[in-house]
């Protein structure tokens, strides 16, 4: 078993070269279609990381709190919106950052608007949240006086700007192909549109439209009728994206190597060091209803190889992992051997692992 | 809504109190029962919080990784078992902990034993894991050629001692009241004492019992049957807990404190700020399959109060929680208000947010 770059604990391995090629066929796409790419930053929460994005023209990113907008705006990003309905209690903060860059903000009530009119000590822009079916939070499109209320109480305000309608189709992880994920991505194109039609004919000009899921942006082909794009996964994606259909195993570009500790071929399993503290409890069902934390590749030369098609995490505990697996795969690993495991949730996993490891060797820190 | 912590996003309250109240309980049941009191420190991972142990005359401790022991040796424990199976990728640092402290380390393999007999440069205490039907790792009870042949090796290096048996019952997790945690107790206690017995059968003289699940040190009121106990949730307990039947509410030491940032009473719904990344994504099914990934308390003026019957958080995102609950709740809460949510396993929760705030206004750190 491979193990050049010196790996004595739980790390997570991270490919230049398949990050690279995932922002580069996202920006593409952004740039053919012709909208706006905000990558959400939340999934990487790495200054280096966000460097690779510039390469393609990024300047605009999305973040999913304060914090990490105060992060990148010290590391020299100048547009973001923090894509996160607004914490009253963070005002000071979100004071200090809209007096330094050109911050975006999420709202949703009235309160909320009152509160920003009247504490708010620089400009920001913001934007209406909408519900278009995922049912997490937002505005209902139907709610047509709430927008037109909003807005007008935007547009009264010195400091506030309307930029336009934001919203997140989480509910295309619900998906498992290419025309389910385009259905979902066709009504909320729908349902934003009829809104942004009752808001011109409400007298608010021509507001624009933000959608960030990154099933709807890696598999719908023509982007063309918002006008910007937040996905944030897509960089690294992992085995939900793979499980929806919206990316291949060979994109996958995060990997966390797991020392084996303890082999039980008569059970057919083995027990890694990586667990709900490495991976996070995020959990996939298999078709038969079976909970999967994680697949296993084998460590190679250049990083990790395919998964193992019999092979797979069965339960996470603190610091326990369990393989189950056919003999075949058990027979490839001794005690002291190193496996790769792709991630069900990478946003998780970056988040509690906070660096990276690259393939070149690189150790890159996150938030 | 109180809030004169001054907090302004997530925060790990902690009730030293509470913490006390539980550390005082364990420590009297383990000297009424005359058995070494080797508490587990992966639950708090924190220097100022195994402080608190020491008033209590604990002087050994557990931890889950090397990592973790290299910390608390750091900070004057001079006593750690890693209750891990042995990583040989790590043999350098465990090296430097066998050279400072007096360690215990986890076995359950020959090929670990003969490596640490080749590469161990100090000496240390071990171990024989026993899975006594958790089914996670360990060695049957049934295989007593193998805790023999283990023990033999054991003796023969010059570096290593046989302490004892040791293991995990984290099958009480699936329990549901005292008799039937007790039953697991029992049939724990039973086979491990048949290992030892058959140990000495073949000469090998009299080694410890090491037991180690909250539920069983808990519920069970005399364990005298064992030498030696190591339960680590109970200084903090959580709903996974109170949901076996293994504490009361009142006994719950950690919540966390979350912003309202929105409120669909409509739906009766409540969004916070408080996540995956904050909670874990660790969840409970209800008695008719519903998942809760949270209970919900109001703050008040000395810490937070008794849970609302009719309220838990029902879905986790990255950053946000949904809180699903009765209008009457809903009603009690403004965006900007703070809400106080008792976690489903307060161990992956301590570990993602990484430190604490007392009650009495302190800050705590996490290793």
């Amino acid at each position: 078993m491979n193990n050049k770059l010196a790996i004595q604990k739980p790390t997570l391995l991270l490919s230049r070269q398949r990050a690279m090629a995932n922002i580069e066929k996202m920006a593409q796409k952004a740039h053919h279609s012709g909208v706006r790419f905000r990558p959400h930053f939340k999934t990487h929460q790495s200054a280096r990381v966000g460097e690779w994005f510039r390469e393609f023209g990024v300047e605009a990113i999305t973040v999913s709190s304060v914090e990490m907008a105060l992060y990148f705006a010290q590391h020299g990003w100048q547009d973001i919106t923090v894509a996160f309905p607004v914490n009253l209690l963070e005002i000071e903060s979100i004071n200090r950052l809209a007096e330094q860059i050109r911050l975006g903000l999420l709202v949703e009530s009235e309160e909320t608007v009152q509160f920003l009119t009247e504490n708010l000590t620089a400009e920001a822009e913001l934007w209406l949240k909408v519900d278009v079916g995922y049912g997490r939070t937002g505005i209902a499109p139907s709610d047509v006086d709430r927008f037109v209320k909003l807005a007008s109480q935007i547009e009264a305000a010195p400091q506030l700007w309307l930029r336009g309608l934001l919203t997140h189709s989480g509910h295309t992880y619900a998906a498992r192909s290419k025309p389910e994920i385009e259905a979902v991505y066709r009504d909320t194109v729908d349902k934003m549109q009829a809104v942004r039609a009752k808001l011109e004919a409400a007298g608010i000009p021509q507001v624009e439209l933000s959608i960030g899921d990154t099933p709807s942006c890696s598999v719908v082909d023509d982007l063309s009728e918002v006008d910007e794009i937040r996905p944030g996964n897509f960089v690294f994606f992992d085995l939900m994206q793979l499980n929806i259909g919206a990316c291949r195993e060979e994109e996958i570009a995060v990997a966390l190597a797991c020392p084996v500790v303890a082999k039980h071929p008569e059970q057919q399993k083995l027990v890694i060091y990586g667990g709900a503290v490495h991976l996070s409890k995020e959990v996939l069902l298999a078709a038969d209803g079976t909970p999967i934390f994680g697949y296993v590749t084998p460590l190679t030369e250049n990083g990790w190889g395919v998964r193992f098609e019999k092979a797979y995490i069965s339960s996470l505990s603190q610091e326990h992992g369990i393989i189950k697996a056919d003999t075949d795969v058990i027979d490839r690993f001794s005690v002291g051997d190193l496996a790769a495991i792709l991630p069900v949730h990478s946003c998780l996993t970056v988040n509690l692992m906070g660096q990276y490891l690259t393939l070149e060797g690189e150790h890159y820190d996150c938030m």
